[in-house]
């Protein structure tokens, strides 16, 4: 049987202020990123959302950031290969600490927003997250683009690695996304972004944007866990996978 | 032979301002408190502050502390139990994260500032603070001032504690520290401190301020890392406390 | 004609967070109390907040508070006075700038959440802010609770002042506010705190927690702008005091 | 005769961290930036600042930054022209607030670290920059690298301006200043500086690095404020300029 992961932004309120709907998409996904602090989420709020996640039985990775709360980590900033290592590092451990303290373990890393981005084209900062994740754990996995210089990187070092995909994404013929600053980048028909999960987590391939099949391996793939509807299109994708044959489970669970 | 630890805030450096002479600090000390970014420290700070330790083979705990950059941590806040469980949690896993990629341990946590104050008074916040150190590693040792709530709330989880105590403040009678707010409450003559550090760590006794000899049991010295005279104070301390045939080391430490 | 003025915090949102809905309650209120980014807000909510309060005419006030964005400033800290001078007065400079480039003038000044009590009760940091509004713009009023520290400073400087009053809390027979802490302090029933706000604005009399009825003299009313309820309840409120024969307006307007 | 400002970066300590020799070197100096909060300074910090600076009778500007304490505001972020209008106004505001509180005004603003660099090269960042000083008062000086977009801007508004240059940076030919990135793109030789400043300030004229006499039209020359020989140098260059014949003094001062 055909597995793949579903993984989802989780932990990112903030102090007072409340974002997504945790406890409903831990009910949908195999695979919770956790923020760390760094662009939401702060330690109260991440031992609750460890505590959630343990309840749902789903798998826990350290969602990492650039140091941006105002920007929701989504500003690209010019931070040195040094400085994503140490932050990198510092956000799965803290993480860690939650997931230890309540008896269990981080299951990946996933870099968030703007580093996930930067991450995804640059070797050179890639390979600072996956020396990170490699010195902190080996046996930490490490989720990116698929395609990208971050899947790369953490192969380079032997990491165990998780392809992402995007169900609401328009792909390009050599595998990459279409900018979100083109008009058709993203999916909104949720029968076409349901079709296209099925199509890259069945059959590993996607129609790109010029018409053509083309193929895409994938590990895992990103709901979204803000917005009006990403509750009802979570619920939609999982039941659409699940009725094509798909056994929805974290990457390296048993 | 009698031993005693001497214990020093390290790494509290952030960004692109500098405090402190840690180098010059590590050769001289046993035990090192490290900011975890909360007071001071940056990710970057925190990696070269392990690595030097690591270095010069002092043992490493992290200076829990509450979340106040701008005041560095000295200004108490009312902050629940949870958030201090959660705020302790998240500073250790972070700081561990170093650690372990440095192929080391941390040693102890000692809360910092306003919080360490604050947790040697109030039993319902060091309890916050021992039972997170325990639930992350219930063989991480507790620094707490001694004879505090903090000491009393570790030994009650069984968590190895570390009593602290001070060259430079003067005690009162029942064994607690004087008030800062009173005239003399700091030991500014070098050799009145030394003599104190002395009398504690060798004999467990400390003249009190109304003249009279009272016992003070403490396993660690804290030796202050910044103002003009830190360096040569803690370099004066050691070499007396070596004379007075005190071994200086981590508690615990082989 | 009777008038009152009707306050609500607004602004309150920070970067990809939302909070309130503070469109809908600047038709329904008099005084807007605008956060300025050290509990919430951030400088293009600001920006945003201070545009849709000229559209709806309301007045603007700096929301001013303890640095803690986490805690959204609902946490009290050991602050003192300079601290709090120095921190009043960069908050309703930043403030005031938006208003300048949107052509108009700050009205008043009302410290947020801990400084609020904090400067209730305390005369020394009370007088810290009223110095830096006086040192900033003397003709800026002056919010504060009803009988507290806070009136009392800034009627010492001759500041012009808006005694605060709350439909929802329950009075003690000397007019302060019933404690949090104690059953019935808060005012649940819809229609019992619309029936305390048309007392005090329109008779000067509110009943307190032993059924005597009891003199409290208020300029402003303050309605909540999170909660389930709290537009349904300003909404009613603002109905039940115009139907009282009360002109709603910001304290000084013509 | 003729007369060049000396600028400086003042108020760059952050809470407990110390940085620069600001009182000695506004007695070097002519105009003062001041730090807003944003990469350095705080509330209390800019109020010793701004009362340092009237005693010594220097102008001062806001110098407005990104939003980044931990990389001392010299990491680019990809901000947008909104982002950096409100954070422009929202820092002149801030520190306006303490002129004003002290009887003085505000004389210039002067973008910071990366911000600087940002604006000196994307005419859209400029012109919000630009927008936010005019919406603040038009008579605020905008301070920018000479020949750069951020001059453009300023004077497309009809804002005055002043144009930068440095004493100990290399410029090219065309007058722009040579990579950092290049070897001797930093001036080291004291001597050389000053004679490179007084070529600037009195004859217009710079020595490109090919050797070549260029034209370089500047008002104001920037001294720095960290590193260990900025204030010996400093005072040379104020030293020599002097005996150079050159009037010291703001831009527009009388």
């Amino acid at each position: 049987m055909k597995r793949i992961d579903l993984n989802c932004d989780l932990g990112e309120s903030f102090g007072a202020w409340h974002m997504g709907e945790d406890e409903a998409l831990l009910a949908l996904i195999s695979s919770a990123n956790i923020a760390c602090g760094f662009h939401a989420g702060d330690p109260t709020i991440m031992r609750r959302t460890v505590a959630m996640a343990v309840t749902h039985g789903v798998a826990m990775g350290a969602h990492v950031s650039l140091p941006d709360l105002q920007g929701f980590g989504r500003r690209e900033m010019n931070v040195s290969a040094d400085e994503v290592y140490a932050m990198t590092l510092y956000q799965i451990g803290a993480l860690h600490a939650f997931a230890q303290a309540a008896g269990t373990r981080l299951s990946h890393v996933k870099p968030h927003g703007a580093l996930y981005n930067m991450a995804a084209r640059d070797r050179v900062l890639a390979d600072a997250i996956a020396r990170a994740v490699h010195a902190f754990d080996p046996q930490l996995r490490l989720f990116g683009l698929a395609g990208s210089a971050l899947i790369d990187a953490g192969k380079a070092l032997g990491l165990p690695v998780a392809a992402e995909a995007f169900a609401d994404r328009r792909y390009l013929a050599d595998g990459s996304l279409q900018s979100r600053r083109e008009a058709g980048a993203v999916i909104d028909d949720a029968s076409k972004a349901t079709a296209q999960a099925i199509g890259i987590a069945r059959d590993g391939l996607v129609q790109a944007a010029n018409g053509l099949q083309v193929r895409l391996q994938a590990d895992t793939l990103c709901l979204h866990g803000d917005g009006t509807h990403a509750l009802s299109l979570a619920q939609q994708l999982r039941t659409a996978l699940e009725a094509a044959g798909l056994h929805i489970a974290a990457p390296g669970a048993a």
